[in-house]
């Protein structure tokens, strides 16, 4: 350890129930946190496959009240935050149920920040964007039902929405807002449309990716104040733990869960790659690709994705996997046994330095192309005009940047995007 | 899966701070989980390390009343329970920490429960042996500060205790019982005594050995009752890859720990491995090795182990290595993978289904012989007479038999014990 950097590390994940019918029990688990009227908070496409409905009926036949608010929007903003916050407020509740993928738990997070205490969502928003306010004290239980593989918000403590206002996606953070449990149940997820699988799977290969390449906890300086470490505060022995084994399950199971929504194992295994990925990088952190994804997600103007409503969007996990392979080339040189490794985890070969720094790039490459992702910038309708303002985007993300393991320059952002397009 | 099997299983973990220093934040974590008065449960040996008073000191300079009680009994017992539940009711307290060894926070687990609800603790012992009561509500925060590296007591939701009257061990479980945050500071362990290392360590690999080669929790039926899963309900994919952590550090940082204890490097990875096993083992379960400790711990006349305080007892680390090459041997055709697997992550070698049975035991003797273990159940002073009274008190350990992965006879463990004498 180095004299003054910091020797302590933490970790927490919610209670979990994983498992095929795990849905089945949800209303005995919302009676031992001892909720009896809870909020459900989904959006309208989930409300569609009937998952909503169906954990409504089973929390209220076993003897708790249930509402379910369907107002979610594809990609929560600020206004739609405020939105279910007033919805929120015009009836009592004492807990939350989150269906949905992660605009859904991410909602539903803000709304009992919000509904519980007040105040607008810039208050908590991570500074330099928000005044990054801590809630004065715990929320209401919120139980996190996630619908697709790949969020990983069930396992979180932030919830990440869309600040229309300054045209960029910030992020919440604290460890109240963690669900009280998650309830894992792989069947909802085999109806999802392949691109959906295809980008939430990319989501949680490069959450994994981006936790197990950050820096070392023990590489920062303490922190300034005594215990006040940054919501991401790099890779642990922990949480390398739980990135191998999500990157093993995605290398094994993506495709086939891509190429047959029916197929159950698969599903499975993608149901616990994300539940592994989000435990691990919930603690570790994500850097580069996660950063970069705000500002294009946030700036698109026309991009309307297969799969998905019809709306101008760029997908979470095609926004972040579609710098992945130019950043972990540009990392390599930080941590090549890791890089190395990690192709390995998701293929099953075993690469040697000698390899370099384009194995890792090409295992990416190769499965977006399998999987029909997005691997071009220009994709989304981005040319070289937006770069400046992707760059911009990108540097606003302290908290990501904290953890990135190279040095972070506009010269370097420049050559990633360029090299992306 | 089988149709009629349990799909799903449960995980659970509480928030962990852990590494070099971690228990200088103590105080600051007391307060954030508002707490202004706090009971701090020890036992006499433990505070002569002068840890107890240093929490404290830090405690309460971060403005938190602190307490100390140090009357824990080396070996808890109802009785000891019962004094330290009284002497706990004489002041009123928010919260309690914790420190020491698995019988300091499995007797803080007990205060909390029995003063917070009242009742006796009979109550809420696992059935057979108790009435297996739950509490009606949430306990008081509980801050888990382990000084050994060893019992996992700060992970897991579980209090062992020797009840006098009955002359065995037993368990008291609860989800609630889990700590609000456990704090691991590998420094605390660097004055533990060679033989507290080499007991406590076993105990780590016994936790992982026996989570890893439990039945998987498939292969049980559903409950009977909805969402009413045994404590130990089998090995799952979350538990399997902290108990492989778990046995890579024991196999390559245990002899290191008790041969040099100032080795801090080994001690850090010890620690860690502890907080593995403890987070593996707390859901998965322990079995038949956990199971005939509690009688051979429980029936204990003479022994005088060195290194612990002067009086009869076997140390728990002890009680469960004594059975476990035996144990292994037995089980080892219920998954030959797997325990070839664990022989691997101890040793760094490899193995085949060629190499057998004995492959784990042996690696178990050796390790067991090099840290100065006692490897035979003679050396505590039982013989043949006691085996049929050693059968019975395993026979009562219903929690840990439910997980073993062979049929439980009295021939069986009859012939193990045997093999132990």
């Amino acid at each position: 350890m180095v004299a003054g950097n910091d020797g302590v590390f933490t970790w927490a994940a919610p209670p979990l129930k994983f498992g095929v019918a795990a849905l089945d029990e949800i209303g005995l688990d919302a009676r031992t946190l001892g909720l009896r009227d809870v909020l459900l908070v989904t959006d309208a496409g989930v409300r569609e496959t009937g998952v909503p409905d169906r954990v409504r009926d089973t929390v209220q036949a076993c003897g708790v009240k249930c509402e379910v608010f369907d107002g979610v929007a594809v990609e929560p903003t600020d206004v739609s935050i405020a939105d279910a916050v007033s919805r929120a407020r015009e009836r009592p509740w004492d807990g939350l149920i989150a269906v949905g993928g992660g605009s859904a738990i991410d909602t539903a997070k803000a709304v009992n920040l919000l509904a519980t205490h007040g105040g607008d969502l810039l208050d908590y928003v991570t500074p330099p964007v928000g005044a990054g306010k801590a809630p004065p004290a715990p929320l209401k239980p919120l139980i996190a039902v996630p619908t697709t593989a790949g969020t990983g918000s069930e396992s979180t403590a932030i919830a990440v929405v869309d600040l229309l206002s300054a045209r960029i996606k910030a992020g919440v953070s604290h460890p109240w807002l963690r669900p009280a449990l998650a309830v894992v149940d792989p069947q909802v997820t085999v109806s999802l449309p392949p691109e959906v699988t295809a980008a939430s799977g990319m989501d949680v290969l490069s959450h994994a990716l981006e936790s197990y390449t950050a820096i070392r906890f023990d590489t920062r300086a303490a922190p300034a104040e005594a215990g006040k470490r940054p919501a991401f505060s790099g890779a642990n022995p922990i949480s390398d733990g739980w990135c191998e084994q999500a990157l093993r399950l995605v290398g094994r199971y993506l495709r086939a869960a891509v190429f047959n929504g029916r197929d159950l194992e698969a599903r499975y295994h993608m149901a616990l790659a994300s539940t592994c990925a989000g435990t691990g990088f919930g603690n570790a952190g994500t850097h580069l690709p996660h950063a970069a994804a705000y500002p294009i997600a946030g700036m698109v103007d026309a991009y309307q994705p297969a799969g998905y409503p019809a709306m101008p969007m760029v997908p979470h996990g095609q926004a972040v996997a579609i710098t992945a392979p130019a950043v972990f080339e540009w990392t390599y040189p930080a941590g090549p046994d890791r890089h190395l490794r990690a192709a390995e985890l998701l293929t099953g070969e075993t690469f040697s330095r000698a390899d370099g720094a384009q194995v890792l790039p090409s295992v990416l490459r190769e499965l977006m192309t399998d999987i029909e992702m997005p691997t071009r910038l220009r994709a989304f309708g981005y040319g070289e005009d937006d770069v400046e303002a992707l760059i911009d985007g990108t540097l606003r993300q302290t908290r990501q940047l904290g953890v990135v393991p190279r040095p972070v320059t506009r010269e370097a952002l420049a050559r990633i995007l360029r090299a992306c397009l």
